[in-house]
């Protein structure tokens, strides 16, 4: 039993953006992160939820991160856009850069978009969901700290690297999914840490390179890359092509210039997409129909689509809100400037005690 | 102990072509699949050498590859080369359009290869390092033959579908990656089963959808993918991708197609490149320096990259030739004309009995 209480959508949406205005970020930033964090809530995952405003908050007090910085838009090439993030978040960047990564694609067929110097904050799906939404296909990656061993290897080097990829299905949600090239999410290691709980053999090493159950070993040590020298290669191939082909930090650099202080990763990102519609001509609807085949291959069999359960939480958020534990909720309240005279509870429907 | 035949890799060149020609295939088309059949020998994947020469011959034979085959190179999109394949084998095809494909990376930044209505038979390593010996970074992606069980299935859907990356570096060999989204390859369990061996949980499903140690269950149920829910969600991203977005055949339809003939899978294949110049201009010679601190960081603490087998094994081959087990040699021989008054011996440096 938790106690928890209930927000709308757009209990959530007011409430990350008082957090985040009255903590010095500019509009343009802030309304950017806000829609992050509401879609997040909305499909009930947490980790990029309002809990993250507990983070940004904290990256921004440490001085890293540039509160109201104005992303540039550069036309790099013909199927190349490039948007400089000036040290501000992702997601205002992401914002920016899609129209004209769009316009590319659909003119060129694929094309790429690069964020550069930004601090990370999006969750990838979010992002390749906003370009499948337009009918096109997506790939999204990034690197982050070093916290991963290389197969074979029993040092960090690589970050959790996600890979994330969406696409477009006539009716309905986009096909996506969104993963760590890690075994597990590095919060998972976490939570069994201060739960006093152990870990799987196979979830990380300890310091000395050795499989670990002891969380605490394993956060000190490595991580290691989920499906073993594949994933090690995946994690590689994603440091190259969100590192120096975009002239961006790679894990362990980011890793560097963070100088121990804590701060989220501050990286570049690649986005590619794809244009079906360029791509087949006239074909593109008896193709997307075709690909939907392969859906129901996969869901008559019993197995499951990779984003079903923030599809299925989606449906019901919309209309019953979200519950957010009551005890982040004032962590969350206590970063709003404490001498204004408003009433808290204005942020959310109801309070009660429910099993979470 | 396997009495070997050593062939120089002109030897394996000439012996290919020969084999290939006097099977009624095309000049052209033979002398492409020969310089892929030398490359694989080279590099000691002999999954992809001479030995494919007897299920090629065969393929041809069963009347579904198109012998002579011209493939046709078309302008498709400012970033989309389209080779039809006319229903030839996938070298050719690949050779003729990365020309194209090369100059609207390099113009573009970003720019994609289709190949459709090809037969499947290249190693997608070698066609990215192609690539990537041009300066540029790859991607390749192909789906095959519905073999393998979507994570939390049990029905054979996916194909063993590769997915291949190629890495640029300054100096000496590429970073290049090529595996299987499967758990492993299907040939690795036909062996076992040959052997009269058991195989590891985890590489297969019987009929009911229950793991199974036999390989002989678990190739008439489903081989599963590498890395749980993560690889069976690279698999269907690869049907996608290299099925209807570019207008070619999914696994389980490539399988329909081939009518239980048991011919090499008939499908498309997706290629992307990357320019890491004209990404970064001036700064391309940093970056590309930049990226060896990576491999030197994977290699020093002992991880191996993933081609270094080959690498080292091509540095051997050149010079001393290449051993074939001399009953595949002699099956290989037989493939050619039997009224020929010719000299198979002249195909080979030396026969010897040594541990292969």
């Amino acid at each position: 039993m938790t106690d928890v209480v209930t927000l709308s959508l757009d209990d959530v949406r007011r409430l990350s953006l008082e957090v985040l205005l009255s903590n010095g970020m500019s509009e343009a930033q802030a309304a950017a992160i806000a829609k992050v964090i509401t879609a997040a809530e909305r499909d009930e995952c947490y980790s990029h939820g309002v809990y993250r405003l507990i983070g940004c908050v904290r990256s921004m007090t440490l001085g890293k991160v540039v509160r109201d910085a104005i992303p540039q838009v550069i036309d790099h090439a013909p199927s190349v856009v490039r948007v400089d993030a000036r040290y501000g978040y992702s997601c205002l960047a992401f914002e920016l850069g899609v129209p004209l990564l769009l316009a590319k694609a659909r003119q060129n067929g694929i094309a790429a978009l690069i964020i550069n110097n930004c601090f990370h904050f999006s969750a990838l799906w979010a992002e390749v969901e906003a370009v499948s939404a337009e009918g096109l296909a997506a790939l999204a990656l990034t690197p982050s700290h070093s916290w991963v061993a290389p197969a074979g290897g029993k040092e960090p080097l690589f970050g959790t690297n996600p890979f994330a990829f969406s696409w477009p299905r006539p009716a309905g949600h986009s096909y996506t999914f969104d993963f760590a090239t890690s075994e597990v999410a590095r919060g998972e290691i976490e939570l069994r840490r201060r739960g006093g709980e152990t870990i799987p053999l196979g979830w990380g090493l300890d310091q000395g390179g050795e499989p670990t159950t002891d969380p605490a070993s394993a956060l000190a040590g490595a991580m290691v890359t989920f499906g073993g020298h594949k994933g090690s290669a995946l994690s590689t191939m994603i440091e190259l092509l969100a590192g120096p082909l975009i002239g961006d930090f790679m894990s362990f650099e980011s890793k560097a210039y963070d100088e121990g202080v804590g701060a989220v990763p501050c990286h570049g990102e690649l986005v590619i997409a794809l244009d079906p519609e360029r791509f087949l001509g006239s074909e593109v609807i008896v193709n997307l129909s075709r690909a939907e085949r392969l859906f129901d291959a996969i869901t008559g069999q019993g197995a499951r689509l990779p984003s079903q359960r923030r599809y299925d939480a989606r449906v019901r958020t919309v209309i019953e809100g979200v519950r957010v534990p009551s005890a982040l909720y004032e962590d969350i309240l206590a970063l709003l400037p404490q001498d204004a005279n408003r009433e808290p509870a204005s942020f959310h429907l109801a309070t009660s005690a429910e099993n979470m």
